[in-house]
């Protein structure tokens, strides 16, 4: 799977590509994330991406004409399944979206950032626009990387063990139950009995109900 | 205001922080942000910081002893007003919470990765879970670092035109108006001629009216 990236703050994404399981999915072959700089776009001499807004009010507001220039270039290449552009207006992001975004072949990403982008790029180009959550952020460039970090690890053959990404919380209707590890008592702070048992139904029955009264405190509306 | 956050891969954040209003809060001296590598405190040869889940089943947790030792260290040396886990089942974070936390002065923030991280270091030490939203991630870099950028262009100085963040989508009730600049007409398509009437008082009662169309179309929710 294909992500292609445009921001005004390439550098920004380095570090988070490069680690983890974003970087094994693009050493394995199973996806590759492209981050263009916009303003190697820009038609003006000192490389300009927003100007004033129209009817005035305060900060910038990012011009249309580098993101169309960098936008037909790369459709020019291959054919996106989904133009999307991370905004707090946006739908939120949720696992069921991840899932089906993961399903998909090309990705292009357009970062906001400033006051905004000009409406037209949105109503011409943009096929989709996620939010990450109800909070606003410097720009779309954190959430992008939120977005590819949250599809990478569904596809086929990135996780190291495919059960874990089926066992975490949201994947089922239940949020996670409680894990440890050694040692098995912590200045006095022990591991629950029952998972020393070695009865493994016992266990799972307990992890259960640990999970469904952890989803029942903390997200009611999950078990509606 | 200053960020003490805890994690197994302190590279990943590092493009993160060394750009845009992360950079410049740091450069302002409006905000510290120190990444501290949790192998460091590994008590083990190896400096392993996970080990096999009690209980069985897949996927590692992360052991208690290198973040008890990396926390208690930082305690040592100054309050804490909160020990933030970032975690799917934690509390969706708002930006009512991120106004919240921008009021305080010492944060720390541990980010988990693998299966999970030892149930006991978070009935122990941590007082605040927090969630970016329903979706799974490969851990909580990038979490930490969505929570950072949202708290940090809240402090006082660090956006150059403070106006700016008090206009942002969910500071208000409303999302943003549509944005626009030049040109006014981009092949054929143009910019709303009110907001290049020169009227003040009719281009606010119109991003108003859109402000209120859009919340009502995309975030009827939000309206209540």
């Amino acid at each position: 799977m294909r992500f292609d990236i445009i921001t005004v703050l390439p550098g920004l994404l380095e570090s988070p590509f490069a680690h983890s399981i974003l970087q094994r999915a693009q050493k394995k072959g199973l996806s590759e994330i492209i981050v263009h700089n916009l303003r190697d776009y820009s038609l003006s001499k000192h490389k300009n991406v927003d100007d004033y807004p129209y009817g005035g009010g305060s900060g910038m507001v990012m011009s249309i004409e580098p993101f169309a220039a960098c936008i037909e270039s790369l459709m020019n290449e291959r054919h996106y399944d989904e133009v999307i552009f991370m905004t707090p207006d946006g739908k939120t992001l949720n696992q069921t979206m991840a899932n089906e975004l993961s399903g998909f072949t090309n990705i292009m990403i357009l970062c906001g950032h400033y006051k905004g982008i000009d409406q037209r790029i949105r109503d011409l180009f943009v096929t989709r626009e996620i939010s990450i959550g109800d909070y606003v952020l410097s720009g779309g460039e954190l959430p992008a990387a939120v977005l590819v970090d949250a599809i990478v690890r569904l596809l086929p053959g990135v996780l190291s063990d495919e059960t874990s990404a089926l066992s975490d919380s949201f994947q089922g209707e239940l949020l996670d139950a409680p894990v440890y590890t050694r040692p098995a008592d912590w200045r006095g702070n022990k591991v629950p009995d029952i998972l020393l048992s070695g009865n493994q139904a016992k266990i799972d029955e307990w992890r259960y109900e640990q999970a469904l009264e952890r989803t029942r405190q903390r997200r009611p509306d999950l078990l509606k």
